[in-house]
């Protein structure tokens, strides 16, 4: 995906965002801004591809932040939230009607919720009794975008390139059900702390190499996958799968420049550039295909 | 008031919209983009005055896109909301209990409220019984910082800065108010358009002239207040002021940089930074006054 006008000023945004998670100090705030101002005016062109700048603009924050993870207590927090709901969407995942296709399809949207949960744009710390509300309201809604059907029969060894933290958790249903219906899967997350998402010390935290076959990282902390900085076995994972299940919308924007396929590209439509460059507006819960 | 780390994104963002105001030229709005970007690299820094940077991004902005006024559509379209709906205000201001005093203080909530209808935050588009209600809901809420009280001695010479247009039509009740109490009233616009300010352009299109004592001009089309762009008279009446009425948050962001008193500040909090300057959160009414 290419750089939109949008990404500028929501690219300086996020720098202020985690500026304040990592510390109180107005004076280094404004460094970070006045970093990611200074990154912008060297780099910034109509046409580049949007992860190629807001990788650029979040390490120099942090390296002016000195902190290699500001998101630390954001992402404690959506894993903590993201496993005292576990069961409850568990439930709704695997004690739903009709056969594992059912399942496979309930897991998916519960996945592409959880895509949505994470930023704290519906609250990390609402009540039991709401969030359960929101989730439902969600899945009862379902898919805007739905090619689920298209992926039943490319579930043998796919590799799944994972988001953030907390909505991993709701992930590992989509493993379960595709390990039960005889699938392979690599796991791909970050190969260092970037945003809220998910690194090997979640992996590890919460076991979540049982529930897959292999897990692999992007080799460095570039936002989604990059290319130029990924260890030979991922290309050679992306090349060989039957499909890529790509989460969330830092993934979308990096693989939509390559040529992998089939591709999934499964998440909660959070900006406007991203919804025009997929096809479906803000809010929509998407599973689209590409081959 | 100084900047604030919120101040870098939310005049890109307020390019972003300039732009797409004025042209449909994507290449065009990234150039707009840039220039922002441009401007912001050679002068942000902490401490600096929130307008002198915004001055410098909007001119920047304006001579990119070759449009003198790009916000000129949004201005016709507030202007003509607020003609419409001026006399259910007008009813909600003057037919109400009590004396000029009581009319006073109903005048200026009504003016402050006006300054949160102009920005599109509550939609201009709305039909009339929602406008109505929204109106009506805001005036049975009230001043948040209410200090009318200690303005009533201070109304024989009136230096008023005015904001937006549509808006202007509702001061136009606090100006009926202080003639009628004995006040003079010199009225202040833009010195030429500058995001959806008034400028002579309107003064001239509702007569507003017929309703103050004189108009006087910013003398150019700074954020707010310039002072090294302000005629001589202008500063002058501001030193002879009995009450100066300043409404709006680009003229807080400037007039609180100066020693003006007393003054009197009519706004709708409508970001954080403004919100943190004067004390009170968005979405706050706001009549304070610095003596």
């Amino acid at each position: 995906m290419k750089v939109h006008p949008r990404c500028s000023y929501c690219l300086l945004s996020r720098v202020h965002l985690e500026a304040e998670q990592s510390t109180d100090d107005e004076e280094l705030m404004h460094k970070a801004i006045i970093g990611g101002i200074e990154v912008m005016n060297s780099i910034y062109r109509p046409g580049m591809p949007a992860a190629e700048l807001s990788t650029a603009i979040h390490r120099k924050a942090y390296a002016i932040l000195n902190d290699n993870d500001p998101y630390r207590k954001m992402k404690e927090l959506s894993s903590n939230t993201a496993a005292r709901f576990l069961p409850v969407i568990r439930s709704h995942v695997f004690n739903g009607d009709g056969d594992d296709v059912a399942t496979f399809k309930r897991a998916v949207l519960a996945a592409v919720i959880g895509n949505y949960f994470d930023y704290g744009v519906m609250g990390l710390d609402v009540p039991i009794d709401v969030f359960e509300d929101t989730f439902r309201e969600h899945f009862r809604r379902g898919l805007d975008i739905d090619d689920t059907d298209r992926m039943l029969d490319k579930l043998s060894n796919v590799v799944y390139l994972a988001d953030n933290c907390g909505e991993i958790l709701i992930d590992t249903l989509v493993f379960e059900i595709i390990k039960k219906m005889g699938g392979n899967i690599t796991l791909v997350v970050r190969g260092a702390p970037i945003l809220n998402d998910v690194t090997m010390d979640e992996v590890k935290e919460f076991n979540i190499g049982e529930k897959v076959d292999r897990v692999l990282t992007t080799g460095s902390n570039a936002i989604g996958v990059c290319l130029e900085e990924a260890p030979q076995e991922l290309k050679e994972a992306l090349e060989n799968a039957s499909l890529i299940i790509s989460k969330g919308m830092a993934n979308y924007e990096t693989l939509s420049e390559e040529s992998y396929s089939p591709i999934a590209y499964l998440l909660k439509v959070k900006c406007d550039p991203v919804g025009e460059d997929i096809g479906a507006p803000k809010g929509c819960s998407v599973a689209r295909l590409i081959e």
